[in-house]
């Protein structure tokens, strides 16, 4: 009797054991997401949609994202520090509104005459620039990832044609960041305003020219029912939003589901880059068969030059105040140095020669 | 007494009970993946190797993708029968080897005066491409998803410039496959040669020219050693690999493996154009340095023209022959029609600006 007793322990006691041991690897984990951007904002909100069913999928539900949008915690641009002090996990934002907190933190999105996305993604993940961004964030206790590309943004809607250098002198302009700092130095007037009072500030002539993204998200705004020239543009080239996660929350997480949320914020950024060059193809063609008058056009060379020597003064200045943003700045020059001479190459020659 | 092992039992049973059906979710997959390529071929190697390395961390080892390069399974252009069979779970190649038995495959990868690789990625995932490729490949106990982009291609290595039409008349030159065709009905000759005889071949005259990549592939080749003039790109503007999946293999994983594996090969195709870009940049780099005589040419515009309107030529015998292929032909034609547009009003716009 004895025996069969312990042998009835032993029964109760190994798998008891062993399914404990399994039920901490069943434990679900969740992950608050504060995005920067309202509730079902396309192209930006499907970008942490997709992650979240993502993970939830690959996870069998282990691993839950809950996105709250801007008109939930009414910080859009407090998720840097939200997500810094454990707030919330996650944020979904751009790496550029944080230039007033941490002024090399601009470099992580866009730059002016920089590089296109493809371009980008390449100095990220073989180009050091993943490395770069994980240094600066490390000092904050926060971990950053490419959050999905815009494509390359228009120059902005005008109701004039800008064919000198004095005729950005005065234009109220609504261009917010650094490529305003940038027009300001040739004396436009860069303004802040609301996206919600765009069009009327356009229409009555509040200002006299603004930029958003590009036909993807212009279209629903209006833009182009108001204003007859849309720009070509020079100030972000390859806009990347950003994902960004607590570094002490990530590393609480199992291996498998960081690993889960690792590639789930990849293939999500890269989706959102494919879903803007549909979005943008789509919407464009929408808006030319509605407005066939719409006029696509270029600075003139002077201008362009104008802009661009503004541009790199600016810049100048920034990498001369600062250590590390001249560290961005150099790494990234020398990479579009090479990585610029295959795209004219490939895809400039190619589009110049099947377009001709 | 009696009370006391029922207890007992009951205490044995349902930890067991549910022990089993955990031990059921942990059970461990194996999907074997036979490629095309050599091994350790770089870039295309390193995509297989990326997605194994994802699919296993994510699943915390339940899944696990063991790769076959030629040297094991001798059959490269094997792969369309060995995956549809069975033999293979898994396959990474190109969809456009198998035209000679699906002929309507071929359009799957890259056409020549077609989309570069962010149209197509558009197209693929939000334009109707992935549910024509789904349709053709299910057709054949197959399912098949973007593997990997070259980034735009090369028009190749040629000994002698081109001028006029007439001197693609007789040219030997390595270019299998549908552009192979295309340049045959101007008077070319093309030859297929193994690749580890075209260094000589190209070297002593056997053949007058070749394409093989881009700069990405071109280097460890040699190409720019013994050939002046490198011409860009008409026949492969975004050249992308295929991962290959079993219907039934996959149909018999369960949903959370599914999904880690529809998102490693989604997060390691993309990595590929990434990659590409990158190597090509870094290579072209390279080549220029070392031969700084290397002659980047463009075909001149009549040639394009002549070039173009044969591939247009045939195209309409392929969709006059074939329902499906005019079913795709008419998909990507009217895709592109829009999203062309777009690309032109961005990226080309943008990079004419800041080169002029």
């Amino acid at each position: 009797m004895r025996q069969t007793n312990r042998f009835l322990s032993l029964m109760v006691l190994v798998p008891l054991l062993l399914f404990s041991g399994l039920a901490q690897a069943d434990k679900t984990y969740r992950l608050r997401l504060a995005e920067t951007w309202g509730p079902n904002f396309p192209i930006f909100g499907d970008t942490t949609k997709n992650l979240a069913a993502m993970v939830e999928k690959m996870s069998n539900g282990r691993l839950k994202i809950t996105i709250d949008s801007s008109n939930k915690h009414k910080a859009p641009f407090g998720v840097f520090d939200m997500v810094k002090s454990g707030q919330y996990d996650m944020g979904h934002s751009a790496s550029y509104y944080w230039k007033g907190k941490v002024p090399a933190t601009m470099y992580f999105t866009t730059m002016p005459f920089g590089m296109i996305a493809p371009e980008q993604y390449a100095w990220f993940y073989y180009g050091g620039g993943m490395e770069l961004m994980d240094e600066l964030y490390a000092q904050h206790n926060l971990m950053s990832f490419p959050g999905g590309n815009t494509a390359n943004q228009m120059g902005g809607w005008f109701q004039k044609e800008i064919n000198t250098v004095e005729d950005l002198q005065g234009l109220k302009m609504r261009i917010p960041g650094f490529a305003g700092e940038v027009l300001a130095k040739l004396g436009a007037k860069p303004t802040n305003i609301p996206p919600g009072e765009l069009y009327t500030a356009l229409d009555r002539g509040t200002i006299d020219a603004l930029e958003w993204v590009g036909p993807s998200l212009d279209l629903r705004m209006g833009f182009h029912k108001i204003a007859p020239y849309y720009y070509t543009g020079w100030h972000e080239p390859g806009a990347e939003l950003q994902f960004l996660v607590n570094r002490k929350k990530f590393d609480s997480l199992p291996a498998d589901l960081q690993e889960i949320l690792r590639v789930g914020m990849k293939a999500s950024a890269y989706d959102m880059y494919t879903q803007s060059m549909h979005e943008s193809g789509k919407n464009w063609s929408t808006m030319k068969q509605e407005y066939p008058n719409i006029k696509v056009k270029t600075f003139p060379e002077p201008v362009m030059q104008a802009i661009r020597e503004a541009n790199d003064a600016l810049l100048k200045e920034n990498a001369a105040n600062d250590a590390f943003a001249a560290k961005v700045l150099a790494s990234q020059q020398a990479y579009m140095d090479k990585v610029r001479q295959w795209t004219l190459m490939s895809d400039k020659a190619y589009l110049d020669s099947v377009a001709r």
